[in-house]
């Protein structure tokens, strides 16, 4: 298959934090922001792959900065790689200043999603291309964070994950 | 104040149409379409103004193309023109098709937003400058409309929408 | 087909503006005042035609009135004109001081809706027969707004408005 | 305080049935009727005491009928009885045939609600003067009602109940 | 079929109460709490019959305590008693005291639930067998309640309601 | 502080999967699953704190079975280590056949969630004694977890991450 490149599938979601979606602090709750992430990046996943794309794992999402009552929330989600029939997906979340109109970074997270058939079934996807330098970076990472849920998983030797071993031998 | 560009303000809010949005055709629901309309708009004149917005009046909103359960829908809104304190918003609306990726303009509608203090007050807003050519007809367009309104409200005389006029002297 | 009149189908939902349904100032959200309209009206729709309804436009909504956080809030829709397939459906919103029991009115706004067979296909509606003075004149003036729409869309020569064009050669 | 008539404060909340509302076999859910049923019940509570006004308890719902999704639902609550600071309401909720125009009724429900301060304490409500033949119906049936639930609640000796007594002594 | 014990199908949803989910004193909605009381009975109703079952009545919904934004709430099912085709779930409500941890009891219901096959025709369950002191009393009362039922639907006559009638005989 | 076991945390939170939560293959969507271990996560973490506690991050989900439409969901939530201001909280989902009665393993998931005081403020919370052979295991493994976080955030040198270390020299 013809690779892609991670532009092709960027996704922006662009909402308010409505009074329904927050905890008793007054913050985005936290179940609501993941089932945004969620989407948008379901709807990359898809536009990488052009198939019907499932929730594998959230691999790691860091909740840095509450986000208040009112913000509106920027989520935009991007293939970081690609394997076989799986893509990692890399999230960044924005809040942004009424008055200033400063966006600022308030989350980052990762996803996985599988590409299926009608039948569900696993399916090959394009490979990725990075372009941009921060782009070029989350793809070599990612192969690390491939390795370490397949040990963590018992699905792969301590051994054998290269990668990680040599991050650990420094 | 400073004139600002619609690109400043753009809009972008990507999202699926999950089971729980649709109507028995199996299509987006009227009432969701116009939901996630007005809060991308909702957003459009906040980033224009800076200043808290209320919905003022929803103009024109024509369902050209039913919307099916699981595509990918995008609204896209810009502000159109701004008159002292209010905003017009301009919205357009795409489905994509999962498999071929291509983009079909499913619906447009015209939204207008009141800026407005921390007491409910109204208070001017920054004019629009229009660069790209459909943003200077959507500006033009919008005057015509503003009369028109006011001329259906009963606040202003036909004789005096003189930019209405024409358009039925030609 | 048989003409019916507009207290046949006019409908009445009236409910409460809970918190999940706010925006920021604690009024109810635009978006979903939107929503509720569109549902009263589609059953409006569906009564007098009695097929499946789909939203074809929303021709004007003023928000004239901020509604507050628990209000009790009445939309009362009924058929002001048909023409052919479509239904053009006024609607009106009424908010009730709890404590005198009066009803203001908050907004009002029209949509027109299609009737369709099962396949989605336009299908004939009964005519309406206005019976109040309101009625009437909503009647009379919804043909203004329809050729006005049409003009709007490109779909009609402004010469050929004749109800349009007598309004402003006045 | 004066009395007033049920038809004062009648509530109609006529609603479709969304498929986010459906159980598996696509029939409105249970606990969304209990919902809608409850919000059009505190509706009629205020509207008669003018007062904020909670639920203390739901007496009896019988679910005759299944309400299949896409249907018209319609929920009408009345007063049927007051006890000093407490409201018994009486639902009806029907369907409607969309091709027919006939409407069936699909459950009847008897709720409780107590009018309160601002601080959450029990204030006294105007009595109600029941004018039609169901309406006296409901109204006499609500003493044994009241004292069934108090009998139950071991806060009135079966003794003493002797509206109920007579019921079984015949 | 086999007996089962209440504790084979004992069903506990604990959740938070969400600022979507208030009235307007800021404690949770009636009709939020009626619908998780609705899912709970209806999951315990169909772990009893391993069958597809609907609501039939809520027979007794007690309002007792208020249920403050942010609460925690555990709403426990257990089926009391069964009848051929239908099970009466008793539902009891728990608000747990953040500080202290303390749990304290907040409202109780009766739900009944019928058994049904997948064209939705009523079909026997399995019957319940009591075990600790609290079940056996509420299995005895339920007789009572079911009695008391039939008795208000005009379903049985008062006389033959021989459990009902001893209590007021006393 | 006296440390406390994880059986005095564990929070269930049993629940239908409806129409209105699913995705486009009729399976619960990932998001809602993802809100609900949040909820459920959180309510753990506060009963172990008896502390307001928001999600610091998401460490690790796997979402090995599709849940279908109509499935009895269980998500169960322990505490599984804690770190002076944080808790790891290790969730469980199981989904149950409706006819065998069987519960399968669906999905796990590792949240992390920090107690704060009134003005969002870290606070120190009791630390956890596991109990069973898989709450021993689980803490052991949070502790290279942690390290691994650290690790990728950059806050900690692989050099000093000696649980980690050890693995990959095996």
């Amino acid at each position: 298959m013809q690779p892609k490149f991670p532009s092709e599938s960027v996704t922006t979601l662009t909402d308010l934090v409505l009074p329904g979606e927050t905890n008793p602090l007054n913050n985005l709750f936290g179940g609501e922001l993941l089932a945004r992430m969620d989407r948008a990046a379901s709807i990359t996943a898809r536009r990488h792959s052009r198939r019907i794309c499932v929730t594998a794992s959230v691999n790691h999402v860091a909740f840095n900065r509450a986000i208040p009552l009112g913000s509106v929330v920027t989520v935009e989600s991007k293939v970081s790689r690609t394997f076989n029939t799986s893509m990692e997906i890399y999230i960044d979340v924005w809040i942004e200043d009424r008055e200033s109109g400063i966006k600022n970074k308030a989350n980052e997270a990762i996803y996985t999603f599988v590409a299926v058939d009608e039948t569900g079934r696993p399916i090959p996807v394009p490979p990725i291309e990075p372009e941009t330098e921060l782009e070029k970076q989350r793809y070599e990472a990612a192969l690390r964070r491939k390795q370490l849920s397949l040990v963590l998983a018992g699905k792969m030797k301590p051994s054998e994950a290269t990668e990680l071993k040599a991050l650990f031998m420094e």
